[in-house]
């Protein structure tokens, strides 16, 4: 039988979706529900289920041979759990088995959604090209993914690249994770906006709070407004120089809500970057925004299967 | 001929070893001499030409058929230079084509003295049998090395680990690199002098004012000398939880002078390690002191040469 697509899963807190993807990285088939994230765990496999079901019901699916899941974190690629922050129904759930029985057996791979969206940018987005490089989102929450030596970096359990959870600031607030001033409890996006209004900012007459209104305020010149994204990307700074003196990456991508901010985010952004980023090799970091659109989850999940396949290949296996 | 060897050089501030090594790591001959640190760079280099020459004069020369170098960085592997910090006559210097010259046309491999210190950690100490480590030297200054996925990650210029330039207090104080706190401003040997000296610690009759004489008193109970160790444990562990979050390692070995003052350093790092590497991939992170002697510079620039030619081999090249 030809086979000659992937099927693919992106799997977060608010919708589930499914795509069956050409070697090309094109969505040929799709499927999508929202996800029932507050239900038991039997419940939000069901979802997924039906999710798997279109795609299996399209005459296409003969041509699948094997399934791509990047899903919310922190996920376990070792043992085929996840257990999405946002989904308290699964805790260590089996997901890998459960999909597997699901399409008769296929190979399953997962992945981290951070490392899926990374996936997506080496591949087709702003990142291609590049052998070494850190993508982002910077949203509600902060996650990332790494490229190094040319190939997607999971790590064994599939979450490598979680910079939203590191720590430049050791004696910093609070994080709910259990550190203190993770770049996440400085950046995201809440964040941007609980800081702007602690300090003064008043949003405007439609009561907008959200951090795109306080980039809209930094736009228009208001001072709070700018001092609280100039406040994340001395965070984002010091954490994307911490990432290049770490591993040695040469470009970091940055996607999300607070990535569209635009000059209000990169202006401040390439300028600590140079604060933070002082060693010779980590200098030629540049910081561009993200290309890839909302599927980059669904692509980088294909990717991801894609490249493994790859990877097999040329080690003979 | 037969080709069992390797030449290795382990090029520091004070001294410039040189070694033949066989493939089990043992050392068969040996040179060194001092650095002439504050001279040219010819005179550096002729030190280094004269170890080379011993070896050369070794009747187990012609059984090598490479040469490792592990050198105190910055170094670049890209274009074969090299400019120690504490070496000012060079500058990005030619050391790889040098040596090439030296050695009548042997392939030369260059990496930084941290990768190489993980390099022999990984292959011989306490990093064996870890497919994911960050193997660190905290002393005067701090460095380090990465092994992923089972192989020495050491970047595409050989600078890959550099731990001590990450900035864990990103409103900090200033750091000779231009950055603002880092963990080697926080943790090096001449750091936790001098905040126990601030502090109000005083040496003894001898006059000690080493990081050592500080372990010894806080070993002795003294309090101040126990909260600059704290401190430097703290930065340490939140660097090293930011490695494990960034690229998943499941150990981190720390050699040096700081690395041997026992528990006075390790027990309020292990429990700093809990209240920074939170996530769930990262709670399994263990630390333990290195294991190699003085030779692991050595050791790992002879590691770095027969774990590359091990890749290629795997690879068919």
């Amino acid at each position: 039988m030809h086979t000659d697509l992937v099927a693919a899963l992106d799997i977060g807190g608010t919708k589930i979706a499914g795509a069956l993807v050409d070697r090309g990285g094109r969505i040929l088939v799709r499927a999508q529900r929202p996800t029932p994230a507050r239900q038991d765990g039997d419940t939000v496999m069901r979802a997924v289920e039906e999710v798997i079901g279109e795609l299996i019901a399209s005459p296409l699916w003969s041509r699948a041979d094997a399934v791509g899941i990047g899903s919310a974190g922190p996920v376990d690629a070792s043992t085929g759990t996840v257990s999405p922050v946002n989904v308290p129904g699964w805790r260590d759930y089996p997901l890998v088995a459960r999909v597997r029985a699901v399409t008769g057996g296929l190979p399953v791979e997962l992945i981290g959604d951070g490392v899926a969206i990374t996936a997506a940018e080496h591949w087709q987005g702003a990142a291609r090209g590049h052998d070494n490089a850190l993508c982002m989102v910077v949203s509600t929450g902060v996650g990332g993914g790494l490229v190094l030596d040319g190939r997607l970096h999971a790590g064994p359990t599939g979450n490598a690249g979680h910079i939203g959870h590191i720590s430049v600031d050791l004696d910093g607030d609070p994080c709910p994770c259990g550190a203190r001033g993770c770049v996440e409890r400085i950046a995201s996006g809440p964040h941007i906006a609980r800081r702007a209004l602690e300090a003064g900012w008043r949003p405007g007459p439609d009561g907008d709070t959200s951090a795109a209104a306080v980039a809209a305020a930094a736009r228009a010149g208001d001072p709070v407004a700018v001092a609280s994204f100039e406040r994340a990307a001395q965070a984002l700074a010091a954490g994307i120089a911490a990432t290049a003196t770490l591993v040695e990456i040469d470009i970091a991508v940055i996607g999300g809500g607070v990535g569209k901010a635009g000059d209000v985010l990169f202006t401040p952004l390439r300028k600590s970057l140079a604060d933070y980023a002082t060693l010779s090799f980590v200098q030629r970091l540049t910081v561009v925004p993200a290309r890839m659109g909302t599927d980059a989850g669904l692509v980088g999940a294909a990717a991801a299967v894609l490249g493994r396949r790859a990877d097999a290949a040329a080690a003979g296996v």
